[in-house]
């Protein structure tokens, strides 16, 4: 069953096959005194892709009972540096799914070009945090039949 | 059994009894595009000013089981800008111990010089978030007898 | 020129007269390890209001050449804890417009309840950071005849 | 002139010849609803090691007229979670220096055991943002001449 992953293209200009367009934009507590974006900051706009698509397909982000998905992994190029109120759009597009874990990969545009672009590896914790196998229904959700999942949102 | 209570001077020199003085230093991420310390990141040294004392006196911040000190006001003036690499020093200080309530004071000096001050209001309270009175030990502790605590750190 | 200045109403059920009302959604990354919205993350999405606002209003909020709009003066009070993913409304009102300053109020709703108020007092300053008297045409804007200023956002 | 090159040791116990050693403490500001640490603010503590390094050794981090060193790649390993009051150590190494840019690497020790560890890769900007060719005087105090320089913090 294999996934039609997701892929950075070469040149760079878009995830191939996104799972989730998220549209945002570059806060005033998003930059610092260099005046561009500080850099961790890309991934609170990353994450809210991330989250705001798991919501969108019905998997629960974080639960008491049920857990959630830690990261074990995470990288980022800077191509072009994002200012205050920069219109952004996130392409966040799924590489792999394992028997634990998702790894993610994402773009982040303005205007049409890439300015970052990167990875994240999310995996699959019980509420201790001991990992846990993804099951069917959240795999099928997640699109790993192969077919981009219906974005709602 | 009045409290000796912390008051920030009228000159704005500095709270005339602080329970704790923390010593900081603004990074980088808590700047902001206008190359100053970006608001809300005040709250940050701040918080950290109050959770080593309460540490020191052995006073939980927070615990799954006891709960914890969620706050229900804050507030604070600017005077002057702070900048990356700024060394800072926040002197905290108690105006007032409530039945479930502390009321902090501080200020947060450079240089001798009073940048920002302000109050907190934190409830304690227990893991549901529900206000609980806070006990005996945890007055003595704060200093709620006049006496201004240990402050072992 | 009396100002029919915004007013948190006295059952501090909504901003009487907001100029600005900002949707918006509670991040992960405003969380902390209490579960609850860490208390200095509400400003983000005050001032993200703010700022909605001026640029719908063409008032810069930032220019190397013009200056900005730093704060003096923050508080805010917390009626009920908000969580990760709550759906919130920022009603942003002015209460007063002074000679260089905007005294700004606001409230943080969802589902119709306050869950968090407060103040907020903005300075305009030049690019040196001293504090400049407000143009009439910025007054307009800002809705210092009385009048709402039209939302165009 | 080859470097002494720091290196992430194929165990993970330690970079093996780290240019700094930074002590820091997780804030309540750093954790989120998981209970952990916020994934990207382990870069706070990462970027404050980088900091405190280049200031120690006389190399200004931004300057509005020198300009600075903003990153061109992060990436981070998770191991272990960190929690709220962790008492934390970041060894900093620089694994390569090329003609306008460092390649950081680094691990975050909690009591010995490495809880995160990966890359920066920052490249010198004049204030406009354009690539400098690091000066022999900095590369030096980087320690290009294979030699750990002195860390005098």
């Amino acid at each position: 069953m294999p996934l039609a992953a997701g892929r950075i293209s070469e040149l760079g200009s878009a995830v191939t096959n996104p799972v989730h367009i998220h549209h945002s934009q570059v806060s005033f507590a998003d930059t610092d005194c260099s005046s561009w974006l500080h850099f961790p900051k890309i991934f609170r706009h990353v994450e809210e892709a991330e989250h705001t698509f798991l919501a969108g397909q019905g998997i629960p982000v974080i639960d008491r009972e049920l857990g959630g998905w830690p990261r074990v992994h995470v990288s980022c190029d800077f191509k072009r540096p994002l200012c205050f109120g920069d219109k952004i759009e996130v392409q966040l597009g799924i590489e792999r799914i394992g028997a634990a874990s998702v790894s993610w990969i994402f773009e982040v545009l303005k205007d049409g070009e890439v300015y970052a672009f990167g990875k994240m590896t999310t995996v699959r914790v019980d509420n201790q945090g001991k990992p846990l196998v993804i099951d069917e229904e959240t795999r099928v959700k997640l699109g790993a039949d192969g077919n981009r999942p219906a974005d709602p949102t």
